[in-house]
C-alpha cells in the first residue's frame, strides 16, 4: 500500500498561532528535554565527542504531496540526518526541527510531520528535543542531528580509506531512485514493486550499523546521499586511493530489474547515480561487519571502477540544477 | 553609517553549482572540522553536556535587503542562536548553516552571509563547522548552535527562578524594535540614532556572559527574543513565581526617547514588547554577575509587574501573525 497526500482541512497554523503549533509538535513528539532556550543532552559515554549534521528539505524540491505524506517526510528527515551521524561511526542522540510554513497550512500537516519525526527518533533510541517554527511562503524543514562519538577510536572519515581494505555496504542501492521514477512515471505501480516506492519515501537503515562498523575496524564511511559513484569518488579522492567495485555484488536485484523493464530504464543508472538511499558505504580491514556486505576493494590506482572499467553512469544529485 | 542591500550581480548559484557554493562558504568561513558527513567536536571540558538550539530565518520575514546586508544577517543569525546557548549557561562551540536559495541568487550573497557567520563565530571562539545548501524559491537560512555545558552545576532553566532573587540583564532592551521602526518609517535617520539601527541589524551580546552568570550563582535565564514582558512571563509561569521590575532600571534611555519623539511612538512599547534584542535576562542570588545590571526582583506573587503595576504593553513577536 502506497500512502501519499497532505492534509488539506482543519485549523490552520495562523488560526492556532505559534504557541498552538509548538504544542501540536510537542504532543506529537514528546520529550522531557524540550522546552527551554536550548536543549541539554547528557551523553552516556564519558568524554564523548559531539557529532552534528543538518539537512534542509523544501516542499516541491525534496518532497511533494503527490508522492509522500508529512508523516513519511518526518521519518525520512530523521533517517537522512542520522545516516550522516552513523557514517561517522557515532550514535544519534537527538534531533532538532526548524520549520517554516505558510499561515494557511493545516496544523495537521505539522502534527503528522512531528509524529513521523517522533516515531523515527524513537526507533533510534533518541528524541526530538527542540526547534523553531516560523511562517514563510513555502513549507521548508530543517532537521539537525546531534550524535555522540564515545571512546577513543577515530571517527569514520572520508579520507581514511586505505589500499587493501574491503569496501562494504549496508542498505539498498538504487531503490530510492527507482521508487521516485515509478512515482513520477504515472504508471499503475504493481504491489510487488511497492518496496521501491517505500524505500524512496523512507530509506531503511538499521540503527547502530555505523557504530558497529567503527568498533569492528572500519576506518572510512559515508552514506550515498548524492549517488553511489559520486559519493565513492569523493571518498577515493579525499583518501588518495582507488575503489574497485564488483559488478556481481552491486548489480540490480529482481525488483530493480522489473521496475527497469516496466519503465524502459536501465536499472544500473539507479544503482550508480541514484542518491537518497542513505546506504552506509565504508572500508574496513578483515571481514565485513555484521549487517554489511562486501561490494569491492580499495586499491592504489585512483578513481572508481566496476570490474576494472569506467562506470556506465557517473552523475548524481545537483542542488542547483 | 548604516549598511543595507544585497549583491545583485556576479555569477549565480545555478552557474557555479553546489560544489562551487560550498567552496564559497568554506572559503568565507574556514574550518578544519568541516567537510565530512557530519562535524565532530571535542569539548574542552570533561563529561560536558551538549547544548543545542536552532533558528530559521526567512527572507522578507526575518530580514530584508531594504534594511540589512547578507553579512549582517549572518552575524545576527549567530548571535541569536548563541544567545540561546548562553541563556543555558553554556559555551557555544560551533554553528551549522542550512541554506536554501533560488538558483539565480548571486554567489556573492551566500559568500557575504558566510563571511558574517564566520566572523561572528570567531568572536565567540567557535567555528562554522558544517551545513547543507539547496535550491528553493526563497532565501531561507537555518542556523543551529552547538554548545558545551561543563562542570556539574545545573543549566540555567526557565523554571528555576526563586522568590527573593535578583533579576538581572545583559544587553539593550528595546533597541532592536526601535531600530526596525526607524528603518520602516522611511525617515532620514540622524547619525546619533544609528546605534539603534545597528542593534536591530546585529544585537550586541558579549561572549561568555551566560557562562559567567552560571558560575556566579544565577539559576534561571532566557534571552528576550519575543519581547521582555512575554519572555519574563514565560519564566515566571514556568518557575511558579512573580517578577517585579523597576521602572527606573528599565526605562527608555536617551536614544530610545529621541527615536520615540522622532516617530511619535511611546518608547516604552519597544522596551516591553520589542523582541530580537537577545539580551540575557536571568535571576540570581546575591549581587549581579559582572556585565549584568539589576532590573528587578523575584517574588511569590505570580505575574510580571513594573513598580507593582500591570505593564503598559505586553505583546510580542508572533510567528504566524
Amino acid at each position: 500500500m502506497i500512502h501519499t497526500g497532505f492534509p488539506e482541512t482543519g485549523p490552520s497554523l495562523g488560526e492556532v498561532g505559534e504557541a498552538g503549533v509548538i504544542q501540536a509538535i510537542v504532543t506529537a513528539a514528546p520529550s522531557t528535554i524540550n522546552g527551554d532556550d536550548a536543549a541539554v543532552l547528557t551523553p552516556s559515554t564519558p568524554n564523548s565527542r559531539v557529532v552534528a549534521s543538518t539537512d534542509m528539505l523544501v516542499d516541491g524540491r525534496h518532497f511533494s504531496a503527490d508522492y509522500t505524506t508529512p508523516y513519511l517526510v518526518g521519518r525520512k528527515a530523521v533517517v537522512q540526518n542520522y545516516a550522516d551521524i552513523e557514517a561517522m561511526g557515532a550514535r544519534p542522540l537527538a534531533a532538532l526541527l526548524a520549520i517554516s510554513a505558510p499561515p494557511e497550512t493545516p496544523v495537521a500537516v505539522v502534527e503528522e510531520l512531528a509524529r513521523g519525526l517522533g516515531s523515527m527518533t524513537q526507533e533510534w533510541a533518541s528524541e526530538l528535543v527542540g526547534g523553531d517554527v516560523t511562517s514563510g511562503e513555502r513549507l521548508v524543514i530543517s532537521v539537525t542531528a546531534i550524535g555522540s562519538l564515545g571512546g577513543n577510536l577515530d571517527a569514520l572519515r572520508l579520507n581514511r580509506a586505505r589500499p587493501g581494505q574491503r569496501v562494504v555496504a549496508h542498505g539498498h542501492l538504487g531503490y530510492s531512485a527507482a521508487g521516485l521514477a515509478l512515482l513520477e512515471s504515472g504508471v499503475r505501480i504493481p504491489a510487488s514493486l511497492e518496496p521501491l516506492v517505500q524505500a524512496h519515501q523512507v530509506p531503511e537503515i538499521t540503527p547502530g550499523r555505523g557504530v558497529v562498523a567503527r568498533s569492528a575496524g572500519a576506518t572510512a564511511m559515508t552514506d550515498n546521499s548524492d549517488g553511489l559513484i559520486r559519493d565513492l569518488s569523493t571518498m577515493a579522492r579525499m583518501s588518495g586511493v582507488g575503489i574497485d567495485l564488483s559488478s556481481v555484488a552491486i548489480k540490480p536485484d529482481r525488483l530493480l530489474e522489473d521496475a527497469g523493464l516496466l519503465l524502459g530504464i536501465d536499472p544500473w543508472e539507479w544503482v550508480l547515480t541514484g542518491g537518497e538511499d542513505h546506504a552506509l558505504i565504508g572500508t574496513c580491514d578483515g571481514s565485513a561487519p555484521v549487517g554489511f556486505r562486501s561490494i569491492g576493494t580499495v586499491s592504489r590506482q585512483q578513481g572508481v571502477r566496476i570490474d576494472g572499467k569506467e562506470p556506465a553512469y557517473t552523475g548524481g544529485w545537483e542542488s542547483f540544477a
